[in-house]
């Protein structure tokens, strides 16, 4: 038996392989309109109306990090996924996979982050399912979440729009939430306060619809990172897109982090950010509006979207030099959401 | 630490232990009218029109089995789910958790009868999500499905319409899902040639109430069996039930094994059988339309809605006596589904 026929860790990973998972089986079977946009969510029409429809699973290890939980994680997760899409999120569906001898008072934990964030982001959950496993066939708790939104009016962010000249921003710090799991996983003393970056983003990206529906591409870069979106969204619309060194955030404390295991924050998950890739023109006012958002202050124009090279991310470096940006290939992190 | 501080087995088993921990603990945290009804699925307005949303989590073991695998469960699961609220099935979302190793041709199996199954119910798999677990964490292959569809105009089925002097139809013989997979895993050598119901009824469902949109109720009865889906009926309804132990239909090859192994089929999963709850005057109509149906060839009347005792489930037995029948307590067959 070859190592190629059996499922990778890296197949999970956002990454290279989870990509050609998608596009060279899951499309093999699954053949329609939607599935092959690979956006985040579809655009279903239901009675003559649009809806918005996404999906995710979490399998994060630990369950409770510094700054939220799974629960927590499965809420957003899906809650930004339809944002990205140009959605208000209404309606949330959860599946719970629990494990035999899972404590009730974490479970309990687990549902009031779910019931806090879906207050905050105003989704209700209203339908659900739950089924348990003997000790030792999951590891203690596995949630899936499903989402229905409607779309916005006069907004079509999309993978797909991305042009030349366009100015790329992102709404702070990267590698909050990956590292921070990773930490507290490994048991790192670190002593640093690292706190994942996981929240709702629901509202800051309505806000900026509202007032700037010109916007071209809006993505969550989660998994495999702001480098493997940026990947995705350059094949997605043909276009080349160049990043700045100097202009990325990253925090000193996941900095530090990153440099003594040797990872690169361009590739480590984040759950509360949000790439916004917009005309020029507009990019000054897309900057103000999120600055006003608490999950914004931090916002920064990390690069611009160029002719060539098509379909590869590049960056400029610190030291005056070019880099190409590759997606992730194999896994770093895994279990990481 | 007490045992009842955790999950158990039977949290999971849609009986009893799973009633609490819906009304309990998920209805503590999450208040909205839909979820409050304990359907199958919720009713939800968008944009001034109605959508039907359910979700369905698998976890069976083994994966494969005779008639299907849990790729079939998971596409007629959700279906199904969606049907007996009324709704046509349209689209469907997918969450995989893969073991790390699990083999790639296994998954194409799996994908090959989601395919076959999404075709014949004609619902589109529109988005998705993978995710890979490292070895030990999860076993092989669990998958979460969520599926959207619309209401058919007309039609109100609900667990809370019940009538006393209703008749009470089934599409066939009991408990083929739950045995059928009981044997395979426990490498039983029956020579029985059993096989498991699986099976989407949604053209079935929808044919019977075009014609028949007077029908009450209908609920598939899956973990906990026909008995669990009775007394859930019967306490949503605030009705009792009557069920006749001569008209339950029980194929002898699952006859004989319940006999041999003390199992109780009124008990056992079945994943391709619906409980018809109808106004007597319209019972033959309804058995008339479900026996053209490939699906409703076994179709037979099984009991009937009755004043008292309220919210319970009782059967005459063979022998002329009367036996409460009641939910589900503990769990009898982990992972069926």
């Amino acid at each position: 038996m070859k190592s190629e026929d059996r499922i990778l860790l890296g197949h999970g990973s956002g990454g290279k392989l989870s990509h050609n998972l998608l596009s060279k089986l899951f499309l093999k079977y699954f053949q329609n309109e939607e599935l092959s946009k690979l956006n985040d969510a579809a655009v279903l029409q239901c009675q003559g109306e649009s809806i918005i429809f996404s999906t995710d699973s979490f399998v994060v290890d630990p369950v409770f990090f510094p700054g939220g939980d799974i629960g927590k994680l499965a809420v957003c997760g899906t809650v930004n996924d339809l944002a990205v899409m140009g959605a208000r999120p209404l309606y949330m569906s959860v599946g719970f996979i629990l494990e035999e001898g899972f404590l009730f008072s974490d479970l309990e934990t687990i549902l009031g982050s779910m019931r806090a964030m879906s207050e905050e982001a105003q989704v209700q959950i209203v339908t659900g399912d739950t089924k348990v496993v003997p000790r030792g066939v999951a590891d203690k708790i596995f949630i899936n979440t499903a989402g229905v939104g409607v779309p916005l009016r006069g907004a079509h962010p999309s993978g797909q729009n991305a042009k030349p000249g366009d100015k790329i921003i992102i709404n702070g710090y990267l590698a909050d939430h990956g590292i921070t799991v990773m930490a507290k996983r490994e048991g790192l003393e670190l002593d640093l306060e690292l706190k994942t970056d996981s929240a709702p983003l629901n509202h800051m990206i309505i806000d900026l619809l509202k007032k700037i529906p010109e916007i071209h591409v809006l993505r969550d870069p989660t998994r495999g990172g702001v480098a493997t979106t940026l990947n995705e969204i350059a094949r997605q619309s043909q276009v080349g897109i160049k990043l700045s060194e100097k202009a990325l955030p990253v925090s000193p404390k996941v900095s530090a982090v990153c440099e003594i295991l040797g990872l690169d924050p361009l590739y480590i998950a984040n759950e509360g950010k949000v790439i916004v890739i917009t005309p020029a023109k507009h990019a000054d006012k897309v900057m103000t509006v999120m600055k006003q958002n608490k999950y914004g202050k931090n916002s920064c124009m990390i690069g611009e979207v160029v002719d060539d090279p098509k379909s590869r991310v590049y960056m400029e470096t610190l030291i005056g030099g070019q880099r190409m940006i590759e997606m992730l290939a194999g896994e770093q992190l895994p279990r990481i959401c």
